[in-house]
Protein backbone atom coordinates (compact mmCIF):
# COMPACT_ATOMS: atom_id res chain seq x y z
CA UNK A 1 0.00 0.00 0.00
CA UNK A 2 2.02 3.40 -0.92
CA UNK A 3 0.84 6.51 0.75
CA UNK A 4 2.15 9.98 -0.20
CA UNK A 5 1.98 13.14 2.23
CA UNK A 6 2.69 15.93 -0.33
CA UNK A 7 4.65 18.41 1.33
CA UNK A 8 4.42 22.45 0.34
CA UNK A 9 6.12 25.20 2.44
CA UNK A 10 4.19 26.39 5.51
CA UNK A 11 2.08 23.08 6.02
CA UNK A 12 1.05 22.20 9.53
CA UNK A 13 3.01 19.59 11.14
CA UNK A 14 0.80 17.74 13.06
CA UNK A 15 -1.86 17.65 10.04
CA UNK A 16 1.11 15.17 8.09
CA UNK A 17 2.70 13.96 11.01
CA UNK A 18 -0.22 12.61 12.61
CA UNK A 19 -2.06 10.91 10.12
CA UNK A 20 1.44 9.35 9.02
CA UNK A 21 2.11 7.88 12.54
CA UNK A 22 -0.88 6.21 12.59
CA UNK A 23 -0.43 4.39 8.62
CA UNK A 24 3.13 4.07 9.55
CA UNK A 25 2.83 2.09 11.80
CA UNK A 26 0.21 -0.77 9.76
CA UNK A 27 1.98 -3.52 8.27
CA UNK A 28 2.42 -2.85 4.30
CA UNK A 29 1.76 0.49 4.53
CA UNK A 30 4.66 2.00 3.03
CA UNK A 31 4.55 6.60 3.02
CA UNK A 32 6.36 8.52 1.38
CA UNK A 33 6.49 12.38 1.89
CA UNK A 34 6.69 13.79 -1.89
CA UNK A 35 6.79 17.47 -2.92
CA UNK A 36 7.98 18.77 -6.48
CA UNK A 37 11.61 18.63 -5.32
CA UNK A 38 13.13 16.29 -3.15
CA UNK A 39 14.96 17.58 0.06
CA UNK A 40 13.71 19.62 3.64
CA UNK A 41 10.26 21.22 3.58
CA UNK A 42 9.88 24.07 6.19
CA UNK A 43 6.70 24.12 7.92
CA UNK A 44 4.60 26.96 9.04
CA UNK A 45 6.58 27.80 12.12
CA UNK A 46 9.74 27.77 9.82
CA UNK A 47 11.73 25.61 12.64
CA UNK A 48 10.32 21.95 11.30
CA UNK A 49 11.92 20.81 8.39
CA UNK A 50 10.35 17.13 6.82
CA UNK A 51 12.41 15.71 4.31
CA UNK A 52 10.68 15.03 1.18
CA UNK A 53 11.97 12.13 -0.39
CA UNK A 54 10.27 11.56 -3.87
CA UNK A 55 8.90 14.40 -6.33
CA UNK A 56 5.58 14.32 -7.86
CA UNK A 57 6.74 12.55 -10.89
CA UNK A 58 8.29 9.47 -8.91
CA UNK A 59 4.83 8.68 -7.41
CA UNK A 60 2.18 9.87 -9.70
CA UNK A 61 -0.29 7.10 -8.65
CA UNK A 62 -0.16 6.15 -4.83
CA UNK A 63 -2.97 4.37 -3.44
CA UNK A 64 -3.37 7.15 -0.97
CA UNK A 65 -2.67 10.49 -0.67
CA UNK A 66 -3.14 12.49 2.87
CA UNK A 67 -2.76 16.21 2.30
CA UNK A 68 -2.03 18.29 5.15
CA UNK A 69 -2.99 21.67 5.85
CA UNK A 70 -1.54 24.59 7.36
CA UNK A 71 -0.86 28.74 6.63
CA UNK A 72 1.15 27.77 3.30
CA UNK A 73 -2.40 26.03 1.84
CA UNK A 74 -3.36 30.04 0.35
CA UNK A 75 -0.12 30.05 -1.61
CA UNK A 76 -0.26 26.13 -2.00
CA UNK A 77 -3.56 26.50 -4.02
CA UNK A 78 -1.87 27.97 -6.90
CA UNK A 79 1.57 25.84 -7.01
CA UNK A 80 0.37 23.91 -10.01
CA UNK A 81 2.75 21.43 -9.90
CA UNK A 82 1.14 20.34 -6.49
CA UNK A 83 -2.50 20.92 -7.52
CA UNK A 84 -1.99 19.04 -11.03
CA UNK A 85 -0.72 16.20 -8.62
CA UNK A 86 -3.68 15.71 -6.41
CA UNK A 87 -6.31 16.34 -9.56
CA UNK A 88 -4.18 13.14 -11.17
CA UNK A 89 -3.62 10.86 -8.76
CA UNK A 90 -6.94 10.99 -7.55
CA UNK A 91 -8.08 9.58 -10.82
CA UNK A 92 -6.41 6.31 -9.38
CA UNK A 93 -6.46 6.51 -5.89
CA UNK A 94 -8.36 4.14 -2.97
CA UNK A 95 -8.63 7.13 -1.25
CA UNK A 96 -7.88 10.71 -1.23
CA UNK A 97 -7.88 12.32 2.09
CA UNK A 98 -6.89 15.86 3.81
CA UNK A 99 -6.56 17.31 7.21
CA UNK A 100 -7.61 20.77 8.04
CA UNK A 101 -7.02 23.45 5.36
CA UNK A 102 -5.84 20.40 3.22
CA UNK A 103 -9.34 20.01 2.03
CA UNK A 104 -8.56 23.68 0.09
CA UNK A 105 -6.15 22.22 -1.85
CA UNK A 106 -8.52 18.84 -2.72
CA UNK A 107 -11.29 21.64 -3.52
CA UNK A 108 -8.37 23.85 -5.62
CA UNK A 109 -7.77 20.44 -8.04
CA UNK A 110 -11.85 20.37 -8.67
CA UNK A 111 -12.34 17.38 -6.61
CA UNK A 112 -14.73 18.47 -3.60
CA UNK A 113 -16.87 20.33 -6.48
CA UNK A 114 -21.02 19.75 -4.43
CA UNK A 115 -19.72 17.68 -2.21
CA UNK A 116 -19.58 17.43 1.80
CA UNK A 117 -16.58 18.24 3.65
CA UNK A 118 -14.95 19.46 6.43
CA UNK A 119 -12.21 21.70 7.05
CA UNK A 120 -10.96 24.06 10.64
CA UNK A 121 -13.47 25.46 12.54
CA UNK A 122 -12.33 28.89 11.33
CA UNK A 123 -12.41 28.79 7.80
CA UNK A 124 -14.63 26.11 7.23
CA UNK A 125 -17.08 28.65 5.81
CA UNK A 126 -15.53 29.10 2.75
CA UNK A 127 -15.26 26.08 1.98
CA UNK A 128 -18.58 27.23 0.25
CA UNK A 129 -16.77 30.28 -1.92
CA UNK A 130 -15.49 26.69 -3.79
CA UNK A 131 -18.05 24.90 -4.48
CA UNK A 132 -17.82 23.12 -1.78
CA UNK A 133 -20.61 21.71 1.62
CA UNK A 134 -18.98 22.37 4.76
CA UNK A 135 -20.05 20.42 7.03
CA UNK A 136 -18.88 20.95 11.10
CA UNK A 137 -17.94 16.76 11.77
CA UNK A 138 -14.49 15.96 12.42
CA UNK A 139 -13.95 13.55 9.65
CA UNK A 140 -16.18 13.31 6.47
CA UNK A 141 -16.24 10.72 3.88
CA UNK A 142 -18.16 10.75 1.03
CA UNK A 143 -17.59 8.16 -1.53
CA UNK A 144 -13.25 7.95 -1.69
CA UNK A 145 -12.87 11.30 -0.67
CA UNK A 146 -12.19 11.39 3.55
CA UNK A 147 -11.49 15.39 5.28
CA UNK A 148 -10.70 15.78 8.55
CA UNK A 149 -11.36 19.16 11.21
CA UNK A 150 -8.54 21.18 12.04
CA UNK A 151 -4.99 19.82 12.95
CA UNK A 152 -5.11 16.96 15.75
CA UNK A 153 -8.45 15.48 13.56
CA UNK A 154 -5.71 13.93 11.42
CA UNK A 155 -5.41 11.36 13.83
CA UNK A 156 -9.27 10.37 14.02
CA UNK A 157 -8.99 10.60 9.87
CA UNK A 158 -6.22 8.43 9.71
CA UNK A 159 -7.81 5.76 12.25
CA UNK A 160 -11.04 5.87 9.97
CA UNK A 161 -8.76 5.56 6.87
CA UNK A 162 -7.03 2.38 8.13
CA UNK A 163 -10.00 0.47 9.50
CA UNK A 164 -11.16 0.96 5.51
CA UNK A 165 -8.22 0.23 4.03
CA UNK A 166 -7.15 -3.01 5.97
CA UNK A 167 -9.74 -3.79 9.03
CA UNK A 168 -10.86 -2.41 12.17
CA UNK A 169 -8.96 -4.44 14.35
CA UNK A 170 -5.37 -3.61 12.59
CA UNK A 171 -7.06 -0.05 13.28
CA UNK A 172 -7.66 -0.86 17.16
CA UNK A 173 -4.26 -2.14 17.34
CA UNK A 174 -2.89 0.43 15.46
CA UNK A 175 -4.65 2.65 17.91
CA UNK A 176 -3.70 0.82 21.31
CA UNK A 177 0.09 0.66 19.71
CA UNK A 178 0.17 4.90 19.92
CA UNK A 179 -1.93 4.70 23.10
CA UNK A 180 -3.81 7.06 21.47
CA UNK A 181 -6.88 7.07 24.46
CA UNK A 182 -6.78 11.02 24.99
CA UNK A 183 -6.89 12.61 28.10
CA UNK A 184 -6.75 16.67 26.96
CA UNK A 185 -6.59 18.76 30.37
CA UNK A 186 -9.49 21.12 29.27
CA UNK A 187 -12.05 20.86 27.37
CA UNK A 188 -11.51 23.29 24.98
CA UNK A 189 -11.17 21.86 21.68
CA UNK A 190 -13.91 22.51 20.01
CA UNK A 191 -15.55 25.70 18.59
CA UNK A 192 -19.00 24.92 19.39
CA UNK A 193 -18.72 24.82 22.89
CA UNK A 194 -15.71 27.94 23.23
CA UNK A 195 -17.15 31.16 24.05
CA UNK A 196 -16.36 34.05 21.84
CA UNK A 197 -13.08 35.51 23.39
CA UNK A 198 -11.67 32.32 23.38
CA UNK A 199 -12.40 31.83 20.10
CA UNK A 200 -10.68 35.25 18.79
CA UNK A 201 -7.35 33.96 20.79
CA UNK A 202 -7.56 31.25 18.87
CA UNK A 203 -7.79 32.92 15.75
CA UNK A 204 -4.69 35.39 16.63
CA UNK A 205 -3.03 32.75 17.34
CA UNK A 206 -3.36 31.55 13.65
CA UNK A 207 -3.13 34.11 12.62
CA UNK A 208 0.33 35.34 13.98
CA UNK A 209 1.63 31.78 12.65
CA UNK B 1 11.17 30.48 25.77
CA UNK B 2 13.99 28.24 24.67
CA UNK B 3 12.52 24.72 24.03
CA UNK B 4 14.77 21.87 22.94
CA UNK B 5 13.69 18.50 21.55
CA UNK B 6 16.69 16.38 20.84
CA UNK B 7 16.20 13.90 17.90
CA UNK B 8 18.08 10.54 17.70
CA UNK B 9 17.72 7.80 15.08
CA UNK B 10 14.95 5.60 15.40
CA UNK B 11 12.84 8.22 17.19
CA UNK B 12 9.01 7.95 16.96
CA UNK B 13 7.76 11.05 14.90
CA UNK B 14 4.31 12.10 16.59
CA UNK B 15 6.09 11.59 20.57
CA UNK B 16 8.13 15.03 18.93
CA UNK B 17 5.81 16.29 16.52
CA UNK B 18 2.43 16.37 18.76
CA UNK B 19 4.24 18.23 21.95
CA UNK B 20 6.04 20.41 19.12
CA UNK B 21 3.05 21.78 17.39
CA UNK B 22 1.21 22.68 20.76
CA UNK B 23 4.12 24.61 22.25
CA UNK B 24 5.50 26.25 18.61
CA UNK B 25 1.71 27.88 18.44
CA UNK B 26 1.98 29.88 21.84
CA UNK B 27 3.36 33.13 21.21
CA UNK B 28 7.36 33.46 22.03
CA UNK B 29 8.06 29.98 22.49
CA UNK B 30 10.85 29.37 20.26
CA UNK B 31 10.91 25.18 19.84
CA UNK B 32 14.62 24.03 18.28
CA UNK B 33 15.22 20.38 16.93
CA UNK B 34 18.76 19.35 18.43
CA UNK B 35 20.83 16.69 17.69
CA UNK B 36 24.75 15.86 17.94
CA UNK B 37 24.99 16.84 14.44
CA UNK B 38 22.68 19.08 12.33
CA UNK B 39 21.17 17.55 9.84
CA UNK B 40 18.46 15.30 9.03
CA UNK B 41 17.17 12.85 11.75
CA UNK B 42 15.16 9.36 10.62
CA UNK B 43 12.60 7.87 12.82
CA UNK B 44 11.66 4.45 13.41
CA UNK B 45 10.14 3.69 9.95
CA UNK B 46 13.17 5.55 8.22
CA UNK B 47 10.36 7.50 5.76
CA UNK B 48 10.14 10.74 7.74
CA UNK B 49 13.08 12.50 8.86
CA UNK B 50 13.39 15.73 10.82
CA UNK B 51 16.08 18.46 10.29
CA UNK B 52 18.06 18.91 13.39
CA UNK B 53 19.10 22.89 13.33
CA UNK B 54 21.24 23.15 16.58
CA UNK B 55 23.87 20.59 18.09
CA UNK B 56 23.72 20.08 21.69
CA UNK B 57 26.88 22.48 22.47
CA UNK B 58 24.55 25.02 20.13
CA UNK B 59 22.39 24.85 22.82
CA UNK B 60 23.25 23.87 26.53
CA UNK B 61 20.88 25.70 28.52
CA UNK B 62 17.17 25.52 26.89
CA UNK B 63 14.33 26.28 29.34
CA UNK B 64 12.70 23.31 28.33
CA UNK B 65 13.78 19.80 26.97
CA UNK B 66 10.81 17.33 25.69
CA UNK B 67 12.41 13.99 24.84
CA UNK B 68 10.52 11.91 22.23
CA UNK B 69 11.04 8.23 22.76
CA UNK B 70 10.86 5.27 19.78
CA UNK B 71 12.72 1.83 19.28
CA UNK B 72 15.69 3.65 19.17
CA UNK B 73 15.37 4.73 22.83
CA UNK B 74 17.67 1.78 23.93
CA UNK B 75 20.77 2.53 21.49
CA UNK B 76 19.98 6.12 22.56
CA UNK B 77 20.98 5.24 26.01
CA UNK B 78 24.16 4.45 25.23
CA UNK B 79 24.77 7.79 23.29
CA UNK B 80 26.93 9.51 25.77
CA UNK B 81 26.49 13.29 24.23
CA UNK B 82 22.45 13.06 24.06
CA UNK B 83 22.71 11.75 27.60
CA UNK B 84 25.45 14.09 28.61
CA UNK B 85 23.09 17.32 27.43
CA UNK B 86 19.92 15.88 29.06
CA UNK B 87 21.94 15.53 32.52
CA UNK B 88 23.70 19.06 31.50
CA UNK B 89 20.18 20.59 30.65
CA UNK B 90 18.56 19.65 33.19
CA UNK B 91 20.13 21.64 36.17
CA UNK B 92 18.82 24.79 34.92
CA UNK B 93 15.75 24.03 32.67
CA UNK B 94 12.02 25.09 33.75
CA UNK B 95 10.87 21.99 33.00
CA UNK B 96 12.38 18.80 31.73
CA UNK B 97 10.00 16.45 30.18
CA UNK B 98 9.67 13.27 27.83
CA UNK B 99 6.87 11.77 26.26
CA UNK B 100 6.68 7.39 25.47
CA UNK B 101 10.45 5.66 26.00
CA UNK B 102 11.96 9.06 26.12
CA UNK B 103 11.86 8.68 30.20
CA UNK B 104 13.81 6.16 29.85
CA UNK B 105 16.58 8.77 28.48
CA UNK B 106 15.44 10.71 31.78
CA UNK B 107 16.70 7.68 33.64
CA UNK B 108 19.88 6.86 31.85
CA UNK B 109 20.20 10.62 33.23
CA UNK B 110 20.07 10.13 36.59
CA UNK B 111 16.96 12.08 36.54
CA UNK B 112 14.33 9.64 37.69
CA UNK B 113 15.52 7.94 40.63
CA UNK B 114 13.32 7.35 43.35
CA UNK B 115 10.43 9.40 41.64
CA UNK B 116 7.51 8.48 39.95
CA UNK B 117 6.97 8.51 36.01
CA UNK B 118 5.15 7.18 33.38
CA UNK B 119 5.85 6.06 30.12
CA UNK B 120 4.20 3.58 26.98
CA UNK B 121 2.05 0.90 28.82
CA UNK B 122 4.14 -2.21 27.10
CA UNK B 123 7.33 -1.08 29.04
CA UNK B 124 6.38 1.08 31.76
CA UNK B 125 7.22 -1.77 34.25
CA UNK B 126 11.06 -1.71 33.27
CA UNK B 127 11.07 1.46 34.58
CA UNK B 128 11.30 0.01 38.17
CA UNK B 129 14.91 -1.55 36.80
CA UNK B 130 16.39 1.77 36.63
CA UNK B 131 15.07 2.56 40.00
CA UNK B 132 12.30 4.85 38.53
CA UNK B 133 8.46 4.22 40.55
CA UNK B 134 6.02 3.32 37.24
CA UNK B 135 2.95 5.05 37.58
CA UNK B 136 -0.24 4.16 34.91
CA UNK B 137 -1.03 7.45 34.06
CA UNK B 138 -0.85 9.80 31.12
CA UNK B 139 0.80 12.56 32.43
CA UNK B 140 2.63 12.64 35.90
CA UNK B 141 4.34 15.50 37.03
CA UNK B 142 6.45 15.98 39.82
CA UNK B 143 8.53 19.03 40.30
CA UNK B 144 9.63 20.27 37.19
CA UNK B 145 9.86 16.68 35.84
CA UNK B 146 6.56 15.88 33.48
CA UNK B 147 6.56 12.51 31.71
CA UNK B 148 3.68 11.15 28.91
CA UNK B 149 2.65 7.99 28.67
CA UNK B 150 3.26 6.39 24.68
CA UNK B 151 3.34 8.20 21.46
CA UNK B 152 -0.33 10.49 21.61
CA UNK B 153 0.09 11.40 25.21
CA UNK B 154 3.13 13.93 24.55
CA UNK B 155 -0.40 16.35 22.83
CA UNK B 156 -2.18 16.19 26.52
CA UNK B 157 1.24 16.05 28.37
CA UNK B 158 2.29 19.31 25.97
CA UNK B 159 -1.09 21.12 26.88
CA UNK B 160 -0.24 20.59 30.60
CA UNK B 161 3.27 22.23 30.54
CA UNK B 162 1.96 25.48 28.24
CA UNK B 163 -0.40 26.10 31.38
CA UNK B 164 2.36 25.69 33.72
CA UNK B 165 4.79 27.15 31.38
CA UNK B 166 2.19 30.25 30.65
CA UNK B 167 -1.53 30.30 31.65
CA UNK B 168 -4.40 28.03 31.20
CA UNK B 169 -6.21 30.62 28.89
CA UNK B 170 -3.35 30.38 26.33
CA UNK B 171 -2.98 26.19 26.83
CA UNK B 172 -6.81 26.59 26.06
CA UNK B 173 -6.31 28.52 22.73
CA UNK B 174 -4.06 26.68 21.44
CA UNK B 175 -5.86 23.72 22.08
CA UNK B 176 -8.57 25.16 20.30
CA UNK B 177 -6.48 26.48 17.21
CA UNK B 178 -5.76 22.74 16.98
CA UNK B 179 -8.82 21.90 17.16
CA UNK B 180 -7.87 19.11 19.86
CA UNK B 181 -11.75 17.91 20.47
CA UNK B 182 -10.16 14.18 19.89
CA UNK B 183 -12.77 11.69 18.57
CA UNK B 184 -10.82 8.33 17.85
CA UNK B 185 -13.95 6.18 16.21
CA UNK B 186 -12.80 3.31 18.25
CA UNK B 187 -12.32 3.00 22.63
CA UNK B 188 -9.19 0.82 22.16
CA UNK B 189 -6.32 3.31 23.42
CA UNK B 190 -5.79 2.23 26.61
CA UNK B 191 -3.99 -1.14 27.82
CA UNK B 192 -5.86 -0.60 30.47
CA UNK B 193 -9.57 -2.42 29.14
CA UNK B 194 -7.66 -3.61 26.15
CA UNK B 195 -7.96 -7.63 25.07
CA UNK B 196 -4.77 -9.62 25.62
CA UNK B 197 -5.27 -10.61 22.16
CA UNK B 198 -4.88 -6.78 21.36
CA UNK B 199 -2.15 -5.77 23.70
CA UNK B 200 -0.04 -8.84 21.56
CA UNK B 201 -1.35 -7.36 18.33
CA UNK B 202 -0.30 -3.60 19.62
CA UNK B 203 2.73 -4.90 20.86
CA UNK B 204 3.90 -7.02 17.65
CA UNK B 205 3.45 -3.75 15.89
CA UNK B 206 5.97 -2.03 17.66
CA UNK B 207 8.32 -4.74 17.51
CA UNK B 208 7.93 -4.85 13.72
CA UNK B 209 8.92 -1.11 13.88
Amino acid sequence: MRIAVPLYPGFTALDAVGPYTVLAFAPGCEVTFVAGDTGPVADDQGSLSITATATYDDLPDPDVIVVPGGPGTVPAMGDARLVGWIRAAHATTRFTTSVCSGAFLLAAAGLLEGLPATTHWGFRDRLADLGVVPVAERVVTRGKVVTAAGVSAGLDMALVLLALLRDEETARAVQLAIEYDPAPPFTSGSASTASPELRERALSLIAGV
